[in-house]
């Protein structure tokens, strides 16, 4: 039997070295080799030393009065208790231990006596991944004695009876993700160790609000918005004419944190690289959109969505995440504001300060140019054919803030990752992270796609004509159209923020222009040429048009010259994608008069989703042969959403909130999606029309409880395949 | 007829516009439409304007006295001519021009009547991919007069009668890769066109010679050895007993430039992006190895090789690059020299200056750590499964040279590329390029993989004792032992050079210590503990074994305290891999004397290929609890094969080269592969023997007929798996 109790203690010592996962496979078979005793009772059991001490036909009461032994374990983990509260977790819908790293927490551990600090030796283990290794910082023990300290510090803060109080502090470094804890005792026969149990299970996550974890934000309104505030304002539309959408992130919703964390495990990122937010922003930018990876979002710009949900219809990230974590399949269908909001509910949810931002005629560089070519014939008329490069109206993508150490000191701060697939950077679909700083100072020699990014917002937009063997000539260089304004939510209120000066000196500055000769030395190719303006200006004035209508396009064009000029010009009337790709051309003539009548009727049955009409003007002066050119994107207003939500509203008392819409054209609306959310109030709720005859009008309620007190809002979206984004939104207040 | 003449020149101009291979396709049918004229039976033949002429009813012999027309054209493409001498191309075996980019090459038209420069219009048009475009540099016309210039320059050389000889430079930035040639005549009626013809097709090549090109290299020297030269030495053993291998590049041999040209083409390149040397070697370093993309070689560190070729057996790189292009299948078997041999083939190929290098104990990090733990157990054993990071006893990679203009001044020049498959760079298995210079001053924020590269030669040793709770306390840190020396073949010579200075300041140096902490501050995690060293002195003095031999070891303790002191020390005997992989160990003892007999039995049944042995030693010191250890590898003097030549060799002429062997053991060789191969005198010959008795001698004979004067060598290889890497090799001179 001596021999039997060596053996059982030398696996002890060998299970503990290969630890966590291995130790829970183990706890079963001995448990049900001990008897039924008061500790098995508790949720604290053990896994050695009692088959061990029966083996020994030791007197198991003796030995506890003799040695300390575990009776219970209180992980404090209540979405009210101190840990969650001082930890900024309060709002995750999930009941388990949720705490930022480098911060200390508390955990309660009751003993059969008092604990004797000077005699009793113990540990709490914490344990991620499948092979954890002390050298890896996949295992870490926390001692509470201050002789025994590792990279977590650990120290008994109250002892009261039998019941210690210790505080944890995890490295500002750590792995972020699910841990499971352990607590150990070290005794003269072995180890004794807490078996496996769920409810010593912890999520740790990144930490803005602690100094020495890189992506800490010393600004406590930015931490507000960009790691705590589920409710956000995306920008589209146009430069002159910016409209809004207001996106539900639901980044601490029932289940989104595993869902998350799950996107890491999918795509088998190793668990030593999870506490870097540099590899971890990286490796989601790529795992966000399906392109190579089976990622969480398929792209469609087709304009048919029958097998998805349409880009448009989406009003929060909750439905998509959670759709991907449960079906383990690609959700369709996304376009980039919808790849940038659930990229960045992924980053709030593991606490990375985050925001969407849009940037307004973004270049979409697909040769590591500064330029993007239009082609025109020898007419000056546009060869849509060859015309490859595009200017998307607008682009989406994230800020997230970090220090990136792997970089030299300034150019930390905000980086702009990227999700929706436009590139492959280095094999994958990916972008970034790339220092904002860095992009304004024109250091594109940093990593990670800089040049990229760069290109996105200088972009030079070339006309060139082409002559009949094939060589081009640059006739006109408009320096300022890409890149003209990059727009966020301001934190703390509901306003928009310029912030194309983060990524830009002024247009016409000397910076600019150092800044535009670095980047060319760093490889970027720029049109060299300046080809003089034309003395003849031709401008298109701003236009506001509800969809529907018919409207005036006006061409006013200004002679510099003081001579007399003929231009022979051409208009292109097109429905784009917001990625400036055309979808169909309606409107192609030769005007006489400078003043065009657009009927309604020759654009509403082209139209795509995001309603844009492109008008390019380009024409030749005859006495100088010099091209002018002129493009304007027109957006249309769309008919809004009228949401009336019952008052008085308390926190789990039944609500109703009523959408009202009516069809403002004469035909029929057929095959119409409505959905509605908000957060707090109402997870994501669909309606389905089959038919909405013309002029008609639909009312649809529906019962909701509210969970949380505050001010929320409530937003829907009506979406059909004549007709896009219809917005609305409300705002409702709940008492506790 | 008017109609129809417009809509024939309509079509000349579109096919001039999507150009090169739509034009080829469009050719057969409007040749076969034109009546047998002379011009048809040149080889430059014209596919739109005969069949319009036809059509018109004009007079051909009339229309071809008035207009310009193309009765040949001689690209001068021969290796004795001008154009391949003045570009360093004449080695190439292959019948076609071959030019280098940034430097003007000649090509003669002879017309149907003299040139009136200025009348006639023609250019010459250089297309390379599937869809040649002139803004994205896949189509280039070239014109002879200096009013109509294109990023290629060109201009007449020499008009003699009706031959024109044009002198084209490419830009020095341009696409490398096969291009094919037209040229266009304008006439009033459309553009007339050479059609495609093979024979007008050429490569072109980066330049080590062109200042404007970004591998310009300004060493004639250092191009001869490291662009021209076909047979190299890689070294290999142990740092402090270095072994060499001579390896045949091959890269001027027939089907080489096809065979480098394919893997970027396999691996889907781009093709706008083949100009840039960085893309080129990164895309190339992940396309060598099999691993994630098909590429050209399978790793297999096994030992276990009989479904492929050992890696230890290849003399050259050509029958690997060819059995991959043939079979468009990785090829079997490769470790890092052979990874390094076969990238460096397809560098020097494509012209970009490439050596192979070698760096004694290098460091394979795994986890972004400037360290490498090795864990002892409490005794001070090596606990082996435990011990995950390793150091390789050397590791090949390659050195490219370029202007990295991605990069700031002073990251240019030669860059470490690495295709073995250690570790995913960025979601795929390549390294680099990563500035040396960088690595050397700790720069590794700038792309790509320079952290990786840096722990390769600066890691430090970290011995660690586990204690039974799972921690880890660093007990010895060695910080010279990882990177000890970094070599490389002497340019001219055969001699060997010491390179360690490109990539560390001197151990101890000032200057050393700067850039690790640089490294640390840009995310390097180092060993901060400096624990003190302990006062006894343990040493192993180098040995050099013949294989087969018995052997005496050494061990060394020196005591520094001036006080008794004893220790308690372990030796573990093992063979490994090259890799530092443990095969098995074959001693472990606890010696009480200091002298150990090694008996040749004890480890010749447990050799792998690169027969090293290693043995490391810790103990503990009794009196002070240090821990003293001491590790060194033995690589084991193989026999080696005689080859003799036969004398008076002349090209063209029959020679015969014999290699001897002799079994130097009492048992058989079994499954005995002979290679022999030498640059300019044979391709490579395999000879199989079954078996080779006990002390028995072969003699295999080969008749052989030099291609090439000048001086060579025949290098010749015997690997069964009993015993691996036995070499020799022979200098052979062939008189003109």
């Amino acid at each position: 039997s001596s021999s039997s109790g060596s053996s059982s203690s030398g696996s002890s010592s060998s299970s503990s070295s290969s630890s966590g996962s291995s130790s829970s496979s183990s706890s079963g078979s001995s448990s049900s080799g001990s008897s039924s005793s008061s500790s098995s009772s508790t949720s604290s059991s053990y896994f050695v030393v009692d088959s061990f001490l029966k083996c020994m036909n030791l007197n198991l009461n003796l030995w506890k009065e003799k040695f300390l032994d575990i009776f219970d374990t209180n992980m404090m983990h209540r979405a009210d208790e101190s840990n969650r509260r001082l930890h900024h977790t309060t709002l995750f819908n999930l009941d388990s231990l949720i705490v930022r790293r480098g911060q200390e927490f508390q955990v309660k551990i009751t003993f059969n006596r008092p604990y004797k600090p000077a005699e009793d030796k113990f540990a709490l283990e914490f344990v991620i991944g499948s092979s954890p290794q002390y050298s890896k910082g996949t295992y870490i023990p926390v001692f509470p004695t201050p002789d025994r300290q590792t990279s977590w510090a650990g120290r008994v803060l109250e002892t009261s009876n039998n019941v210690v109080t210790m505080g944890i502090t995890p490295a500002a470094n750590c792995i972020v993700g699910k841990y499971h804890m352990y607590v150990a005792i070290v005794t003269p026969y072995g180890i004794r160790r807490t078996r496996r149990d769920d409810s010593r299970d912890l999520y740790i996550l990144f930490n803005p609000w602690a100094a020495d974890d890189e992506v800490f934000l010393d600004d406590e309104t930015e931490r507000e918005e960009c790691v705590m505030t589920e409710l956000g304002i995306i920008y589209h539309g146009s430069y002159d004419d910016i409209a809004e959408r207001t996106w539900n992130y639901g980044q601490f919703n029932h289940g989104m944190l595993d869902a998350c964390l799950y996107i890491l495990d999918r795509c088998q990122m190793p668990i030593t690289n999870r506490g870097d937010p540099v590899k971890v922003t990286r490796q989601a930018s790529a795992m966000l959109n399906s392109r190579d990876d089976e990622g969480v979002l398929v792209g469609n710009w087709s304009g048919n969505y029958v097998d998805g949900v349409a880009p448009t219809s989406w009003t929060g990230s909750t439905d998509i995440l959670l759709s991907y974590y449960r079906s383990r399949q690609p959700v369709a269908y996304a376009q980039c504001w919808v790849y940038a909001a659930v990229f960045n509910t992924f980053l709030r949810c593991l606490g990375i300060p985050s925001r969407v931002v849009t940037n307004f005629f973004s270049a979409h560089d697909n040769d590591g140019n500064l330029k993007t070519d239009i082609i025109l014939d020898e007419n000056g008329r546009i060869d849509r054919s060859r015309t490859r490069d595009s200017i998307w109206n607008y682009h989406c993508w994230n800020e997230c803030y970090m220090a990136r150490q792997d970089l030299p000191p300034g150019f930390g701060g905000w980086q702009v990752v990227d999700a929706t697939p436009q590139e492959t950077s280095d094999g994958l679909y990916r972008c970034g992270p790339a220092s904002v700083q860095a992009i304004k100072h024109g250091q594109t020699c940093y990593p990670y796609d800089a040049p990229f990014v760069f290109a996105e917002v200088n972009s030079d937009v070339v006309f060139n004509v082409r002559s009949k063997d094939g060589t081009l000539e640059p006739v006109k260089v408009n320096r300022t159209h890409v890149g003209r304004v990059v727009l966020t939510k301001n934190p703390g209120d509901l306003t928009r923020r310029d912030i194309t000066d983060q990524y830009k000196f002024p247009e016409g500055s000397p910076e600019e222009r150092t800044v535009l000769e670095k980047a060319v030395k760093y490889g970027c190719k720029r049109e060299q040429s300046n080809p003089s303006p034309a003395d003849v200006e031709l401008n298109m004035p701003t236009l506001e048009v509800t969809m529907g209508e018919d409207f005036e396009l006006t061409l006013e064009f200004v002679n510099h010259s003081g001579e007399t000029r003929t231009v022979d010009a051409y208009i292109s009337g097109s429905v784009v994608y917001y990625t400036g790709v055309t979808s169909s051309e309606f409107l192609f003539r030769t005007p006489t008069v400078t003043l065009l009548d657009i009927e309604a009727r020759t654009y509403m049955r082209h139209l795509v989703e995001q309603s844009n009409l492109n008008f390019i003007v380009t024409g030749k002066v005859e006495e100088t042969e010099q091209i002018v050119s002129a493009m304007k994107v027109v957006t249309l207003r769309n008919p809004r959403l009228i949401i009336e939500v019952s008052e008085n509203g308390r926190v789990n008392e039944e609500m109703i909130a009523s959408v009202r819409f009516t069809n403002p054209f004469s035909f029929n609306l057929e095959g119409v999606y409505v959905r509605m959310e908000g957060p707090g109030l109402m997870t994501a709720a669909t309606k389905y029309y089959s038919l909405i005859p013309g002029h008609a009008s639909l009312v649809w309620s529906e019962y909701f409880t509210p969970q949380r007190a505050g001010t929320s809002r409530m937003v829907a979206v009506l979406d059909c395949a004549a007709l896009r984004q219809v917005y609305g939104e409300a705002s409702v207040t709940i008492e506790p």
